[in-house]
This record gives C-alpha cells, sequence and structure tokens, in this order.
C-alpha cells in the first residue's frame, strides 16, 4: 500500500502494548474456552467500569458475531427486531441477523440515531397478532454508522419507550471507545450497562486484533451465552488472546486514550474543512468525517491518501468517508489538510483569473 | 496452574516466529477482511503445497467455524451430512451443524475412521425419497478424534465410494499438522486436496493464535465463501492476523516441524507406558495418547499433571487421555514416564510383598 | 356472525362443486402423499393450461408455505430477495421468510408493483462484496396486495432487467385467478410460466378449501420440491384433497368463473362508489376495492357490514378494504351499494338544509 | 389401485360424517385462522376431555408441522431433544427438526418406547458445558413408530424423570387415537395432558382429511403459537376445515370408534397369523402388525395387497408391515387371512408330500 489509508479504524495492528502483552504471557499454559486468567482479569476489570458485580462478560471474535449472538440468544423465532435503515446489521452484515431466522423491522434515522417516535411507530406498524413478527429488541448502534453518539438523555428516552413496550435493547459498540471518548456525550459504561439489556464493546477498532467484550445484565441469559457461542464458532480453543488484549486495553484507560487520539484527529480534519469552507455530510462527533468535496480536490487527495467515496451529490460534489483511528498518524492528518489547503488556494486563484479574463 | 497439562494442544499462546512475525508487520497498513499482503503470501504457499493454483483458500476463526461455513456453503436445505458417531461434529460442537439446518447422519467408526461400508449403509438407510435427508456430503476428521489417521489408500476408497454415490467430502483437519506428520500415513496435502472437496488445515492446534484455512475445489462455492464468513461472524476485519500466521508456520516446514514435535512426544509417553506393560485404548498415530491405566496411577500422576479420563472400564481401570502439543516439555514428558515407572516399581514390589506374606 | 363480511376473500368453505368432488372421491384408495390419481390429474391440466409438459407441479396447503419453500428452495444461505415494502412476505407472513435464513431487500412499490428500475436500485444498493446479502431473487404478488395488476409487458421488462441481473423471478399467485380474470391484463398462464421461474397458483383465496399449486421451470430444483415440502411440514399425506380440488378448479374453467365474479361484484361495488363522488385510494383491478369514504358513512356500513379500515387520512375521512369472492351474494352487494347512495342522498340533504339555515 | 393396500391408515378420504358436515357447513362465513366457531367447539371439546379449561389448542395441517412447531416454540437455539432412534422426528421427516436449528439426540428403543434409563443416560452423555448441546426436551410418540403403546406407569415414570433433569416431554399423538383405544393401556387424555407438557392429537390417521390438534399446558408459550404456526406456513386461512373435523370427531366419541375398528381389525390379521404360526417382529398394540413370514407367503398375498417389506431377516423370511384403519373392511381383512391360511395349508401339503417322495 503505497498511500495512507484513512479508510477504516482497523488497517493497523494492535496497539504495541498488546503486542507486548501477548509476546509476555505466550508461554504460560492457560485454560482454553474463556477460562484464563487473562479472561478473568479483563471481566473484572470491566465489571469496576460498570459498577456491576453481576454482568456477565463474554469475549467474541467479530463485531457481526456479537451481534448475531446478544439477537440469536435472547429472540424467540417469532420475535423481530427494531432498528435504523442505517444499522450496521441492517446494511453491512449479509444477512447476519437473518440467517438466525429473525426479521429486522427498519425505521429512518435521525442523525445516524433511532428516537423513541421511530421505535413506538415500528413497534404500532407491526402488531397484527400472528401475521407480524412480534418486536421484542430494538438495536442501536453507539457510535452510529455516521460517526454520531447517543446522549444519556437520549438513551434513557429510548429505554422508556422500551420498558413501557417490553422490548429489550442492544447496544452495538463496534465504536463504543469513541463514543465514550467524543466530547458530545455525557455517557458512561456505567449508564450504559443500566439503559440497555446487552451492550459489547468493540475492540476491533479501538486497537485490539480482535475481539469485542460483550456485557450481559440477564443472569440464565449469561449463564448459557457460551452455548450459543461455541453453535456459531465464536469460542475459541485460545480464548486468552482476547482476555489479554482488553485486559490490557483497561489497564490505565489505555482503551479511551486511544479512542481520543482517534477522535482528536478526525476534529482536526473535520474543522479544517469546515474553516476552508467545506460543507459536512453528518456531524463530526467521533473518528468519521464526511466531508462534502468538489470532486476536483477528491482526485487530488487520492493521489496520496484512500478514503470511500460515500455519496456522490446532485451537483456533482462528492460525499467522502475519512476514517481516523488510535494508529492515525498525526503527520498524515496534517498532510491531508495541507493538501486541501493548497488546492483550495490554488482553486480560488483559478476563479480570480478567470473572473478577470477579458470578454472577447 | 500449577500442574503442568496434558489436557489438550491449545493451551500454550503461538510459536515465538509468529508472535514475532506479528510484532514486525504490525504498524503496516493493510487492507482488510482477508484482502492483506500476509494472507495472500499464505494462500500462495498452501497452493505450493497442493500444487493446485486454482485452488481458493480462506482463513477463519476456529474450527467449528471452517465446519459449518464448508458443510452450510455447500448443502441445500434437505441434504444431510454423514459421519461417525464419535465426529466432533456430532459429539462437541453445540449442534452448530444443526443449527445451519442439516442433519447429521451417524455411522459408528472403526478405528475413529469412516469406511466406504458404513458411508453405503448410511446411505442406503436415508433414501426414502422426500421422507428422510438426502446425504450429500461425508464428514471426516484427520487426525481422527481419538488420533488415528487415513491412509492414502484408505481415503481413495472413500473417495471411490463417494463419487459412486454423489458425495461431496469434507476433511476436518484440525489436527491434519499432526496426521501429516504421522508415521502411520502416506498420505500428503495433495493428495487430500485431489481426494477431497474441500479440507482446512488447523492452525489452532499446531501452533498458532488463532486461525483455520479452508480449502476450496469449486470455483464458484469458493468465489462466494467470503459472504458466508460474514454472514456468519467468521470474516475478520484484521484477517491479516490469520494470514500472519499461516504464513509464518509455512516457512521452512515449520507446521510439520511443530506436528512432529507433538508426535514424538506422544509416541514417547505411549511406548514407555506400553513397555511398562500398560495397554492402549487406541493406537496412539499422533498427538494423543490413551492409555488405560489403574486408579491408584492415575491418582498419582494427577499430583503433578492434568488431562482427561476418558472412560471408566468395568474393572476399575480408567481411560485417560494424555495430548501432547508444539509446546510440549521434554523434561515434562521425562517426569510423567518417570512417575508412572515409580508408581509401577513401587506396585510391583507391594505385590510381591502381598504374595510373599505368610498366609495366617 | 351477523353482519355480511367484505373481509377476505376466504370467509366461505370450497365452491359447491369441490365438496362434491370430496364426497364422491371419498371411499377410493389413493397413494398418498400427493402421489394420487386426482394430483396426477390436476398437474396434467395446469400442464395443459401452461403449454408446458416438462413444468413440475406440487400442492400445499398454504400461500406461506407456497413461498417460503419456494425461497428456501432456490437461494444459497447468503443470497437475498427483492421485493415491494408493501409485499406480503414482508408485512404479513410473520418473517416465515427470514426463519427460512434469508434477507428481503425492499423498494417502495408503485402501484403496488415493482419495477425494473426499482429492481436495478435494490440490486445496485446491495453489491458490496461479501458485506451485503446478495440478490438474487424478485418477488412479485400477481394481483399485487392493493389489487393491482401486471401487464404481459411490465412482467416482460421484470424478466429482462432479471435476466440481465441473472436473478430468478418468483410470482406469488394467492390471487392470481383474480389477475388473470382482469380486464387489466393481458396476461395468460403460459406467459407466466415463461416470463418467471417460479410461481404459484392460489386456490384458498378462489374457492377451494385449501391448497396452492406452485409451478417450477426447473427440471432438478422441481424433483427436490417435495423433501422441502416434508422439511416445512407441507407434504400433506392425503395430498388427494388439494389434487382433487384443484382438479375440480380447473374443469370448464371453473376458476376463472370464480374470479371473474369476484372482479365483477367488486367492479360494480367500485363504480358506483366513485358514481357517488367517492374517490380511491388504488385503482380497482381485481377483488379488493378501496374506497376513501368519510367516517359517518363508514360507521353506517358498518351496522351490517364488515370490512377492514386500511387507513385514516389527515381530513378524518377513512381507506377501507372491501374484498369480495366468487361466493360473493349479489343481493349483499347491491345493499352495500344502496346504503352508500341512501346515506349519500341523505347527508346531501342535510348539507342544504344547513345551507338553508338562517344565520341567527 | 387394482390391489387393497394396507399400507398405512390415510389411503381413504374422511370419515363420512366429516364430509357431511363439511357440506352442511360450507356456505356460512366464518372467522378466518382458527377464529371459528367450529375450532372454538372443537377446542372446547378437547378441554373436556383432558379436564384442563386453561389448555391451549391448535389445529395445524399435519404431523411434521406439529413435531417442528412444538419443539422450534418451545426451545433456545442451544437447546436440544432426546427421542429414540426409531422416532419418527429422526427417521422419517427430512430433518424437519434439525431445519429448525435442533439438534435430536438419539438412544435406541426398548419395544419402540423411550424409557428413563435412556433419557438419562443422553442427559449424561450430552452435558459438557457449552460444547455440548443442551438437553431440555423428550420426544415420544404413542402408538410409537413400531405400533407399541405407553402405559400410565411408563409415563410417569418419564415424566419423573425428566421433571428431576429439567426437561420438557412432548408427545407425538399422530395415532394417539390407536393407543388410547388400545388395550394394552390404561392411559387417558387427561393424563396425558397432566403427564406431558405438550402433545397432539392426531386426525389425518383417524378418519380426518388433514389435521392435528397441538394442546399446550403453558399459557404464555400457547398464546404465541400462532405467531409460530404463521411463521412455518401452517397457519391456515380456513382454519374452519381442521376445526370442524375435530368437532365432528369428538362428537359421540367419534375418533375412539374410529381407533377402535383399527385395532380390532389389525388384533384379528396379528391373531390369526400368530395361530398359523407365524412370529411377530413388533406386539401387536395398535393397528400396525408386524409378522415375520415366508417370502413364497409374502409374494403370493402381494397378489392381491400392497403392504411394506420392513425388514429381510437372515434366514430369507420377511417382516412385512400390515396397517390398518378406520375404513379397513372386514372383507379385505378376512380374505387376507383365509389367503394366508391357504398357502400355509398348502405349503403343508407340499411338505408332507415332499417328505414321502421315495428316495431314488
Amino acid at each position: 500500500m503505497s498511500k495512507y489509508n484513512f479508510l477504516d479504524d482497523y488497517s493497523e495492528g494492535a496497539h504495541p502494548r498488546i503486542i507486548e502483552a501477548l509476546a509476555r504471557t505466550n508461554m504460560t499454559q492457560q485454560t482454553a474456552y474463556g477460562n484464563d486468567e487473562f479472561s478473568q482479569d479483563a471481566r473484572e476489570a470491566i465489571r469496576n467500569k460498570i459498577g456491576a458485580d453481576e454482568a456477565t462478560i463474554h469475549f467474541v471474535p467479530s463485531g457481526t458475531a456479537a451481534n448475531l449472538l446478544s439477537i440469536a440468544s435472547c429472540l424467540r423465532p417469532h420475535e423481530a427486531i427494531i432498528a435504523a435503515s442505517s444499522a450496521h446489521i441492517v446494511m453491512k452484515e449479509t444477512a447476519a441477523i437473518e440467517a438466525t431466522g429473525h426479521k429486522i423491522i427498519t425505521q429512518p434515522a435521525v442523525d445516524g440515531k433511532l428516537t423513541p417516535d421511530k421505535i413506538r411507530l415500528a413497534f404500532d406498524q407491526n402488531s397484527i397478532f400472528a401475521h407480524q413478527a412480534k418486536p421484542k429488541m430494538v438495536y442501536i448502534s453507539n457510535a452510529t454508522e455516521i460517526g454520531t453518539v447517543y446522549t444519556r438523555s437520549e438513551l434513557a428516552a429510548i429505554a422508556a419507550i422500551c420498558k413501557s413496550l417490553d422490548l429489550l435493547i442492544l447496544m452495538d459498540g463496534a465504536r463504543l471507545g469513541a463514543a465514550l471518548a467524543s466530547s458530545e456525550t455525557d455517557m458512561t459504561l456505567n449508564d450504559i450497562y443500566h439503559l440497555t439489556d446487552l451492550f459489547w464493546i468493540g475492540g476491533t477498532k479501538t486497537g485490539a486484533l480482535i475481539g469485542e467484550a460483550v456485557v450481559i445484565k440477564d443472569k440464565s441469559l449469561g449463564a448459557d451465552f457460551p452455548y450459543h457461542m461455541k453453535q456459531r464458532g465464536a469460542l475459541l480453543a485460545k480464548g486468552r488472546i482476547l482476555g489479554i488484549q482488553f485486559s490490557t486495553l483497561l489497564q490505565d484507560d489505555l482503551f479511551l486514550h486511544l479512542a481520543r487520539h482517534a477522535n482528536s484527529t478526525a476534529a482536526e480534519i473535520s474543522s479544517s474543512l469546515v474553516k476552508m469552507g467545506f460543507n459536512l455530510w453528518a456531524k463530526t462527533e467521533t473518528n468519521q468525517v464526511f466531508p462534502i468535496l468538489p470532486s476536483a480536490l477528491v482526485q487530488e487527495l487520492q493521489k496520496e491518501f484512500d478514503f470511500y467515496i460515500w455519496d456522490r451529490l446532485c451537483d456533482g460534489s462528492l460525499v467522502v468517508r475519512v476514517v481516523t483511528s488510535w494508529a492515525t498518524e498525526l503527520s498524515k492528518v496534517r498532510r491531508f489538510i495541507t493538501m486541501a489547503e493548497e488546492w483550495k488556494a490554488g482553486s480560488q486563484e483559478i476563479a480570480v483569473l478567470e473572473k478577470q479574463k477579458p470578454v472577447v
């Protein structure tokens, strides 16, 4: 890869302290399948953060596994999930949820988020007894797929409507680190534990090689969860590698520290582009930036950087997605901004020259 | 863990060269989801071994994932698998195959192995049109669950009957390293590729932290396989960690070298116990030893070692399972043998003394 | 039930000739599971209608069974269906399709119908390799859920785009009788056979007690279809009762005759209401009428009739659904119209009187 | 069909009173999907028989549907069923249970029946946490697949072990009529209701055209059951046809009367063959007879009768299955017996003649 990539937050390996921990503990014998000391340590650390001794915590290899396990272990065959149309489980998981037999009822998101109104609407539109799958769970992602975050009061409002409609809440935390580190939220892990039924903490996108931690409130569901993990191929023999990574990430708040780096580099790109006069397609609240850029600028940036073209607008401009991570190099961020500034300056010069052209 | 454990071949982390490779490549940016350079290298290395440029190879996080993906991607809903009653997918995978909708038709194994006769019998007993799931695939594991291995001619005979009955063959290679390294087989990776439809090479049990390589002959099945991986939660964002491990294992035949160490330490334990006069419950052909030991000796060994009690025989003696691995320490093997010898000597002395006792 | 009901087209039993046929053939012994003489006769009759000797035809007990069997037998686990948001499989089948593991990708319907443009859009929006289920089949219902019908050229256009995108076409024919009997279509059973991959002919809604006939073009899919039927609980031991019904319906075009009765009574209600000045929420092309009526008129009609309130509009008026059937009594149709006319006359009188009131 | 068939108990249509009831009620309008008056009447009649006002009862179109719905609605994905190896769900339902994601753990039957010992063994052999599907339900069929019946004390013993192991009990009653009408049992419907968690009463094999009644004890499971029915394609629009049939069968004990006819004709065939000196492969306790006959006699009987060859014994004799039904004609039963007697007499004569032959 000759270009620097802002494609995603999983292009590098792991934070060096994780590699170091893997090396340090490598030759000790450990009990298999998640019953190792490192996993126990990581569970303890998470329980401390959420202030809940009774929570069950299991580590799984991927976000898709975390989602499908959470849903399939909670729902009966006739029960459905409510989610935003833009939800990861709807758009980017190859029907992983449907493959476990469950329908996802969708509603358009507002700023990437589900709202109590949308949840009630989805519920009401799916209440014809026996002829419509019974809504039983609400799925939200935090940070959302477009990088926005839920505030404590937003989540509390969702929890209230869900309680009244007897719906469970699952929070997909693939980018929970970025959400918790966002200046736009007032939410803590403890809040999340208390306002949801299950949630998971993404390791892969916050500096781990692999691994997500599923946190489960219900005792009996938690106790049976490893059966589901094994059944779906998500119970690793060497569960120790998930344990050691989370244990490392939770020491000295490394997890939040890494997320903050991702968020602040994104903020720098975002605010710089805004300062140059470019609009954003979505608010920059975490580590994803969605600027609307002229096609020519995009071509220029693509000479040195990789990122996704997210959408093409009617006026020819492009929405691009720039993702930063725990590993994003500051020098690359600055180079990206500089290239944009220089292009901007150059294009303004041309515009001025154009204007000055004598009419023939 | 204060005792040394012979419970399994996945109690340690990875071979140090793997940890080293992870560290060395850690900060380079790589394309996600298995499209990284390391995975490409590992694929190339496997294709060289099997002498088949056209084979599709994908890396998945667990053996259960490898099995359920292989089966679910090949079969139609009404199609079934034939396997030995003792098969891993039957006994130890929490109905992972049934969870994808497929029935497993079982037949008793012979020395842990399926035979052409058993396959034909299973086929014939499940041929009532529309009222019995249609047999379409045969599952074999090599090494088997009790450590035995298929010879080339055994596999060729299975391939012949499967061809005549229009059955696919899947080989579960969780311990394929041990099988290939066994002195009891004449089979190569190339043979296996040509005599099966799909097979997988187990990394987890041969020195990797995680990862199994699924090798697929059919082009169209191979092309669609990543969809199945994503759908079941088995497509890792940082697929690079699977690639780098297999790439390392395949350099300088490290893979076979590690398997040989496991096999030779098992052979040493096995032959020593046989020399002491103990019987084996199953032949020792790879890295699993199943001696039949007196209960008192088992208690003695348990003071310093952990291993599974596999079965209790009518005469009170115990079948135990002793598993060695790429990481098994020779000093521990010797200590285990010495303890058995000393106990044996002591018990003979007692026996002699018992005999010498004057009848009162 | 004291009120006459226009709720649906399955409130009565079967056409008397069907009851008579059941009685007449009752005591003859027949081979079970669809291999009876009556089912063979019915298959022959359908093959004659579609002009295709090679078509495979199977009879199943319900429309949901017909849909889920058609889809589950055709698709691989990672393949998805494209359907209108208003499709029966989306809105009213309790996630029957998802329960077989498949995702439904939706697009808003145009007059209840899918269009080539919508199909292409759905395809394009779901083409991210491995991360989105692969579109492989298009589901359309004819008549649609709102009673409209596809013309031959509309279906041909869909067939063309599907061919170019390698998509199969399934036509849900729960109300195929009404569609074929509609004056708005120029399509024949023969056209449908040639322009789709599978379709089914609804018996339940056209005068049978139970039963739908699935017509399958692909030989190998057809041959294995009974396995799927048995597996999903849809293979009836006394398949004869499905055969005898379809055989009866296909004699002397009874099927079309019954559908025409349903359509013509619906047309009478529809045109009468339009004549009175009421608008329609959807075109009346088959046996479903969706008039927009004042709430007071709805209350009046509900004194003697049952029908569904479909929607409530902003101005307080109601969309109601009036469904006629093969069994609808003409006297009831007339009574319904008369009640509406009388209410209309009364309300106009009141309106006139209101206008004439002296302003106090 | 020129030969008279003893292949099964579903070769004829329905008892004439059912056809009559269908005709009589045909044109009344009824609420759809099982909410009709006839279904309510039938439910009331069943509740009276079992002495349980609170039981939930639903009618489904097939035995396979009854089984898969009962199991899929009760179990979580990781839970398994224990059944006899000869169970219908194991041998003759095309993996219908596995298609809902569940594993069936099998044990050899004793006289076609499961025993408390076998249940405990199955449970104990499947108790490795997380690596084996968790046994949660026991499936028994009554009458069994070979026509034997459970006594009250046998069922009570099973209920006791299931209670102690936290296992649910499902009784497949495809031939429950025959079981209740058997002289070998002392069990009533009331007993069955109290000793199981769910059971179903087979209509198809006891004189109905179609339909099985599922009886559910748990209120919440019962309340949600129609969702499962709809999802699996088993909720009929014209549920009335199931209701009217069960309602008719339950009047004046028609159901038991029909079952007794089937049992007594089977008993006549069985005892006559035994009198002639033939052995039985299984006890004749209901309407299935499994005599062991010489191949020549079988060929003779096949000239006028159809029945299944069940097994071929080493000595060349054949196990055949002769099934009688509510519709079995007495004259045919006598003809069958006479043919056997005549053949027997003829063969003895030949044997005598053979003996008398002078040795040349």
